[in-house]
């Protein structure tokens, strides 16, 4: 699957999807070195807004009380919108969603079962760990989409979903429970290779055609990083 | 919990909620004879919404191909549009929507449960029955909500959800498999009841107040007489 190309080595495909962007705009951030393909951009990043719902919506339904649900609820109404808006996309540029998000099913439905953790806790922290970070990788990668549709997926991505009740929710629960924020730091961690797993095979392609891994690595880092703070933020050990 | 007034016996707070109606409106329904106190009939309604969400999730989750993943992903969000579309009623009636849903969570808890079924088809023609009788018997208990309130319910409860799209997934599937068809008409013929008594316990205070049940009998027979349709449109003996 051809999926990212390298501006270094433009490959025709990708500068005929892709509008020239001024030098300077290129050097601000590495990111904007990969050229995402969209159409399987747009594929793998809507089927992950579809886990992160389906993900939420079992943290609903399992949810202890009617304010926990209300917060939930609203969350997975935002992923489904996230959805919804990626799959238009698709659309607009004249595809067919299901036939593009069907070569990332298997990976993602297994990353999901992955995620999914063996109680509420673990299911809500596997939400907030890797919405998180996927949502900002995505976000960043789509600044090597054509100007307009990387502007509006980015629109779509930025919307502010589960992460503050996430957050809350969290936070009240490893307070007053010491070994339960143990449980949920080592969760944490273990959760963090996988997602970056998926990241990474967004840039599977363009990877196998460089030599090094250079550009990208800052990325990682960076994603990492962000999950350190994420962790912090609820008091657990990252 | 005095949840429904009857007009013939008009009670201070009812008369107090609602403006009074032009007769000739009165006479089009037996449904406009009821009038439901707003904030409870909100709080029920909205609650029902969320169990439909929760189940139409499932759907989305366990369902066997992508198409009818995306299919079931849109009714869920129409779910849930109404859910939270009721909720802000609420808030706009000053009262915090939690509170008021939670005397309803215990038997519509079990409701979902007992309508979810034992598998997807099962599932499917659940919500089918359930969403399609209750969503009507609401918005025609709304007729005798304050006009404005009234409009509004309406329309939240009138938007175009699942039907469409459980229709075509489960005449797809009872064609080509009489087993199946047997096996779903008598699954819901079982529906029937639970539902029915969900509609009935919204009417509880009102039909106390009353030695007979003779105005609300019509609206039954009618939600029976639907729900024949929608099992006839699917192949299926009601």
């Amino acid at each position: 699957m051809v999926f990212w190309t390298n501006r270094r080595v433009p490959r025709p495909e990708a500068s005929r999807l892709r509008p020239r962007v001024a030098p300077t705009e290129l050097a601000k951030v590495d990111f904007s070195e990969l050229v995402p393909e969209p159409v399987p951009f747009l594929g793998q990043a809507a089927y992950i807004q579809l886990e992160f719902f389906e993900n939420l919506a079992k943290a609903v339904a399992t949810a202890p009380s009617l304010p926990s649900k209300e917060g939930l609820s609203a969350a997975a109404g935002v992923a489904l919108r996230k959805h919804h808006a990626l799959i238009a996309e698709l659309r607009r540029l004249g595809v067919e969603p299901d036939d593009v998000m069907a070569p990332f099913a298997p990976a993602t439905d297994r990353f999901r079962q992955v995620s999914s953790g063996a109680d509420w806790y673990e299911l809500l922290l596997g939400i907030h760990i890797t919405a998180g970070m996927l949502d900002a990788y995505f976000s960043r990668l789509a600044e090597g989409l054509p100007a307009d549709l990387g502007a509006r997926v980015r629109a779509i991505l930025d919307e502010e979903g589960a992460a503050v009740v996430l957050e809350t929710e969290l936070k009240a629960a490893v307070e007053g429970d010491p070994r339960l924020a143990d449980r949920l730091a080592l969760w944490g961690r273990s959760l963090v290779g996988d997602t970056l797993l998926i990241a990474r095979s967004a840039l599977r392609a363009s990877e196998a055609s460089r030599p090094t891994g250079d550009d990208v690595e800052p990325v990682f880092t960076e994603l990492i990083a962000d999950h350190t703070r994420r962790m912090d933020a609820l008091g657990l050990t990252a």
